[in-house]
């Protein structure tokens, strides 16, 4: 008999008896690996060894649903622009390594939630792991994100963790004034995998669609347990783990929401207004330069001479050695444009407590507020590009990412 | 009538009465402003306006204590050596910046609780703040603390706090089989002000120092409450706030221990030993290099050309873009060591699990599981100077720095 995915089956081994639903990306698991979707949600790999036995429980309906979503005109217009990463990925169980790529439609098939309610368009803009993001990259997505909004409520972007909140920085810098929301999601466990956070995120992005929200979110899994999504402002998020599925966090401020069984506001947020300001221009002769004890003046001095913009994440509320502030004086006087960040990740710099910071302003370092080092990089090519005062702009709140308040509890 | 540094006196002013010890520092903070410690432990600064009236109490113990403290030949042997930074500085309340130094004794002064327990030794190395710490400052600290083991059951140094895990991790690699505890300590706050936690701090070091323990420590305030201080591995901390006094965490590790009335151990730790394993040497080509999309592969030539050793801090499990895996091939070639790391700070790296991590791995870049990167950075100096088998050392557990197991626990 042939199995295809999205048939009901039952499998017996001698490890014991398990129903479910066959797995479209069971094709890329080799010959030998069966996986199926349980009824609690998880998924498992069964090996076909002896014992193995399959018997067919109802037939699939997995490619009616993949013409149902692609046909389906009713209901609330969103847009799905694929760029791959691990949420659009399988493991191979031969090997262990994880590959690209699943389709936006085998992913969004897996969520019976969707139903009616929306009129998805789905397409791959690319299909890479995010460590392979560059500025390029970030102004396709921004254009195609534009072009959608014509038609669309909302736009949601599948996208690999690894780089996931530069890109929400950029889109955030780049478009302005948007008529929806722009969800970035994305999994640390491949959608294959029991333990996948994929389906969960997708979903509570698709929730996020229906409200009035503006602006560039990461909707990513909140809490060890299952039942919580949040929705984190693009601007103040960062991935804090390397592999948990709760990795992602809000930095010195709550998330935008919190995404159970409905979407719960939990922080100020901007709403939709519309037609979208488009400014994609991005000046790529920018780095970001970590301080560590003993760095040496000359490579700063190197380095520097290439580029137009520097951002350090300096130590404590900023600080850099004395023996690196003659080097950023004659930068500035340059013309390069040198904004100070802390390695420290929480908190706000302030370069007025110690003498050291007072020299570094003096020197001409911008000191850039509790902006994450990540995302002050991302505004200065931004800022470099469309504006000739550059240092106004880097410490103006733009898309939220400069505190107007401290929330003391959010520090973990 | 002369008052003097620990005088009890009564001052009144329009605002109030108040009742303290008048500070030492307060010499330091100009003609029109008076700093007493009130009988709750907290400092305030009262102006000398028209209103301003002060009477003795009784008069000052300081300098018979500073002489008794300096005098006291019995009880356990403690070494304190500063190195400057906030916990040995003063507010200069005419503008608010905070400078050096105020003397080990004076700061020693304020813990009523050493009593006769403790024999102090106090001198200091240097009074800078810890952003000027660089690696010859290390060495000398790793000499005078091996001269002071002669003759005493541990040392305390107090340290600024901007870069003090960095010198954890130097001293920690630098002097092993230790026969007694190192503690480093500081404080977010400078010791004249209210809130301040320097002597929460340093009590809680002392305190270490009746125990078994033989590792390098960072003991600073561990909640946001003022009675609980946590020491920490030294090659596990990091300070991850700019300005909370609970800045310092333990990552992917509980601290060693909570310090409250006693110390309590709440995670495996080395015992003291000794005879003291000195390998003071390290080599400084080296590089701390955090990773950003869009990295340009000339500035890594170039920097790679010029060192020994590079530590990258990469996305998620470790991971750089296609376009920076030849440079890495090219610099390993010609001999560099590059170890890799995860900007994510949480969790550990792993190259097995992409296609990405398993190309870096094949151009010789070396995963270095939980290390932080500033630890890693450190860590590689010292290896590349007293070993030849560097990437053996680097992926070999020496202080600490590898977790055996990992507690998912920790992850905030």
């Amino acid at each position: 008999m042939d199995f295809e995915p999205g048939d009901l089956v039952e499998i017996k081994t001698k490890q014991g008896t398990y129903r479910g639903v066959l797995m479209p990306k069971h094709i890329f698991s080799g010959d030998d690996i069966i996986i199926i979707k349980l009824e609690n949600g998880y998924n498992i790999g069964i090996k076909k060894d002896d014992s193995f036995s399959m018997k067919l429980i109802s037939k699939a309906e997995s490619k009616k649903m993949i013409k149902k979503i692609k046909d389906h005109k009713k209901g609330l217009k969103v847009s799905v622009l694929g760029t791959g990463g691990t949420i659009a990925s399988y493991v191979d169980y031969r090997t262990g390594a994880v590959k690209p790529a699943v389709s936006q439609e085998e992913l969004l098939l897996a969520i019976p939630e969707i139903g009616d309610k929306y009129d998805i368009r789905s397409r791959n803009l690319f299909s890479i792991f995010s460590e392979n993001m560059d500025v390029e990259h970030w102004k396709i997505i921004a254009k195609e994100v534009e072009k959608e909004f014509n038609d669309s409520s909302g736009i949601i972007i599948p996208h690999g963790t690894d780089t996931m909140s530069y890109t929400a920085s950029a889109l955030s810098f780049m478009l302005q004034n948007l008529p929806g929301p722009i969800v970035m999601v994305g999994a640390q466990r491949s959608s294959d995998r029991p333990s996948s956070d994929a389906y969960l995120n997708l979903l509570a992005s698709l929730k996020l669609m229906e409200t009035d929200l503006g602006e560039v979110v990461v909707t990513m899994h909140g809490t060890t347990s299952d039942s919580i999504v949040y929705a984190h402002r693009g601007v103040k998020v960062r991935k804090m783990h390397t592999s948990r599925r709760d990795a992602f966090r809000s930095i010195n401020t709550r998330p935008i929401a919190e995404i159970g069984e409905n979407v719960k506001f939990i922080s100020d947020y901007r709403k939709k207004s519309g037609p979208i300001i488009p400014k994609i221009a991005m000046d790529e002769r920018a780095i970001l330069l970590y301080y560590y004890p003993n760095m040496d003046r000359d490579i700063l001095y190197d380095i520097g001479s290439r580029v137009h913009g520097i951002i350090i994440a300096g130590t404590g509320l900023g600080h850099v050695s004395q023996n690196i502030i003659p080097v950023i004086r004659d930068l500035v006087r340059d013309g390069v444009f040198i904004g100070i960040t802390s390695q420290c990740i929480y908190g706000s710099v302030n370069l007025n407590v110690y003498a050291t910071g007072r020299e570094m302003i003096r020197a001409g370092a911008v000191p850039l507020y509790d902006m994450l080092p990540e995302v002050a990089y991302v505004k200065m090519m931004w800022a470099m590009a469309n504006f000739s005062n550059v240092k106004e702009i880097m410490t103006k709140n733009i898309a939220g990412e400069i505190s107007e308040r401290r929330v003391g509890l959010d520090y973990v």
